[in-house]
C-alpha cells in the first residue's frame, strides 16, 4: 500500500510530503497520525535540524476530506488535533512549502510554521463557516494578529478562497515565488537554518513562540537566555571566525 | 422631529443611520442612546442577522460634536460609552460603510467592526490629542495591534487626517470602492453574512472576539466549540449540498 | 576626551546621538551608560518634551561592539539593558532617526520609539543567530507583534540584512524619506509633539504602551483617564481655539 505521508532526510533536512495527490492530498485519519509521528521522530532526531512541510504532486493539502467530517466524533483528541499539536509545539523550525489547494488545516497550520513559501498556483481558503463548522488550529485568533480583525473576519466569516498574494500580504507566507523555483527556494531556506548553530536556533524560536507578555517580563526573560549564550562557545567561534575573515562553524558546538 | 438614528431591516440586515447630515453626522447624547437602543434591538431580534452601520448623506460621522464635549461630566457611563459597548459587544456580525468624515469615535469604532468598506471620499482623523483628551473606544490598544506602534503613534499623537488608503493600509477597512458602488458593496457583503449558518456564524465571531490567549489554550477553546458543531445539522447540510451539487439551505437549522 | 554621547536642546527636544562614527556608532558600555542618562535626564526636565535618538555622520548605530560582547558577564543588568529599559520606559514620546547602519540594538530599539523615520541608505540587521546570541530588547516579540511570526522568523532565523523599504513594511519605521531631508522631516515630527499638550500627550503614551488587555477593561481604562481630561484646562483651550478660529495655545497648561 502506498505511504499517505512520505518523509526523508537531506542535510539535516526532514521533508515530510502529503501523499494522496489524486485527491488533493485531502487528509484523512491515517495521515494525520502519521503526520504527527513524523514530527516526533523528527523532533527526537539529533540529525534533524528543521523540517520542511510539503504535499506531493500539485497541491499542498486541500484540508481535511470532506465526507470523513461525518464520521468524526471530535476534534478534541483527535489525529488531527495531534498534528495540529505536533506542528504547534514543535522546537525545531517547521518551513512549509506551499502550491496549489491549501484549504482548511493547510491554509490555518501556515501561521504555526517558521517560514513559509507558494507559487503563484497556490489557492487558500478557510470554508469553515460554509460547512457549519468554527476555524481551528488557532485560526480564530492568529488570523486578526497577522491580519487585522477585519481581513480575517473576511476569511473566515465569508469563507471565499483568496490568492498567493493575498496570503502574503496576510502574512501567511514569507514569499510567492514562480512554480519552478519554489523547492529550490524553499530548500535553500532550510539549509540555511539547517546550518545556524543548533542550540541558538532552539532557543531563538522558543522565545518567539513564547505568550505574548507585558515588555519588561519579555526583556528580562531574554536577557536571562542571552546571559546563557555568553557562556557558550558559538559567540566566541562566531568572534573568531569574523576575526579571521572566514565563515564561522558551529558543527563542534555542542546541540 | 427628524429621527437622528435611522433603521431599517432588509432581509435580515438591520441598517443604522446617524441621520444629522447637516452636521456631518456629529454625535450629542440621545444619538448615542437610540444607536446603543438600535443594536440592542437588533441583538434581541431572530430575524435580523448582521448590522450595517452608516450614515445619511456625504459622511459616515465627524465624531461627537466639538461644543457637546465642554457639558460632559464624564465617559465612563454615558450614553457614547453605552454605544461603543454595544458595538463591541455585539453577537451579530458588524458590517461599516464609510464615506466622508470618519474623525473621532467614527474613526475608532472600525476596529470593533466586523468588515468595514470606505469611499475614496472618507476622511479619517483620530484628533483626541488636538483637543487635550485621550483616544476612546480602546483605540489606545486597537491601533497599535492593527497598524503596529509606529502607525498608531503617528494617528494618536500628531493627530493629522489621513485617507481611505492610509485606513486600508492600517487594517481600519476591508476595501476601498468607488462611491457610488459603495452601498452595493457594503449591502452584498451583508446578504452574504446574513445567508450564512447564523448560528455558525455567531459561533465563529465569539471565538474571533476572545481576547488572544496562549496558543495551546486556543486549540483547547477552539476544539471545544467544533465538537458542539459536529453534532449539530449545520455540517450534514453543507455535505449533502456539496454531494448533490447544490447550494445548501441553512435556513431549517437551529438559530 | 570626545564625548560618545552628544545631546542638545532645541525648542523642548533633547537630541541624543551616538558619537563614535568612525566605528558606525558601534556601542561600548560607556554610551549605553551616557544614553540611559541622557533618557534620564531629559525624563526629569520640565523643558524637555520630545526624545529626538540618531547617530552622529552616515550612521544610526551598528549595534554593540563584536568584540565587546567577548567580555561581557551578562545581559541583566548590565549598562545595556540600562539603556533598553531607558527607551522602553520613557514617558516621553522617543522619535529615532536612521541613517546607514542600524545593527542589532540599533533595530530592535525601533519598536520602542513612538515614531522613526529612515533613509534610504538605512541598512538593518537583527544578527543574533549568526553571533550564537538571542534577540534583545524584546525583540523575540515585538518583531512577531509588527510584522507577523514568517517575517519576524525570516529577520531573526536567517539573520540576514535589509533595507529601509522591509523596515517600513514591517512597521519598524514611519516613512522613508530623502537622506538629505532627514533631519527636516524629523525635526518637525518633534516639533509638532513639543507642540501638543504635554499633559495629554504624556498620558495617550501610558495609554498607548500599556500592555494589551482584554478590550471591556481597556475602554474602563481610557475612559477614567479621559473623565480627567474633562476637568482639565487643555479641552476648554481647544473648544475656544477652534470657535475663535485661532490656533490652541497650551503652554500655559500645567504640564
Amino acid at each position: 500500500m502506498t505511504e499517505l505521508v512520505l518523509t526523508q532526510v537531506d542535510g539535516g533536512v526532514m521533508i515530510i510530503r502529503m501523499n494522496r495527490p489524486d485527491k488533493k492530498n485531502a487528509l484523512v485519519g491515517e495521515m494525520y497520525a502519521a503526520l504527527a509521528e513524523a514530527f516526533a521522530r523528527g523532533e527526537a532526531d539529533d540529525d534533524i535540524g528543521v523540517f520542511l512541510l510539503a504535499g506531493v504532486g500539485a497541491d499542498f493539502t486541500a484540508g481535511n476530506d470532506l465526507k470523513d467530517f461525518l464520521t468524526w466524533e471530535a476534534l478534541t483528541g483527535s489525529v488531527a488535533d495531534a498534528f495540529i499539536r505536533a506542528v504547534v509545539t514543535a522546537k525545531k523550525p517547521v518551513v512549509a512549502m506551499v502550491r496549489g489547494a491549501a484549504m482548511g488545516i493547510g491554509a490555518t497550520i501556515l501561521p504555526h510554521c517558521d517560514l513559509a513559501y507558494a507559487s503563484p498556483t497556490a489557492r487558500f481558503l478557510t470554508p469553515f463557516i460554509n460547512l457549519g463548522i468554527v476555524p481551528e488550529a488557532g485560526s480564530s485568533q492568529t488570523l486578526a494578529q497577522l491580519a487585522g480583525h477585519r481581513k480575517a473576519a473576511e476569511l473566515l466569516m465569508l469563507g471565499e478562497p483568496f490568492d498567493a498574494a493575498t496570503a502574503l500580504a496576510a502574512g501567511l507566507l514569507n514569499a510567492v515565488v514562480p512554480d519552478d523555483e519554489l523547492e529550490a527556494v524553499a530548500m535553500a531556506a532550510c539549509r540555511k537554518l539547517a546550518a545556524k548553530p543548533r542550540a541558538t536556533l532552539l532557543m531563538v524560536k522558543a522565545l518567539m513562540k513564547t505568550a505574548p507578555e507585558p515588555i519588561l517580563d519579555r526583556l528580562t526573560r531574554e536577557a536571562a537566555v542571552f546571559d546563557l549564550c555568553l557562556k557558550r562557545p558559538e559567540l566566541k567561534e562566531a568572534v573568531a571566525a569574523f576575526a579571521e575573515k572566514r565563515p564561522p562553524d558551529f558543527s563542534k558546538c555542542p546541540r
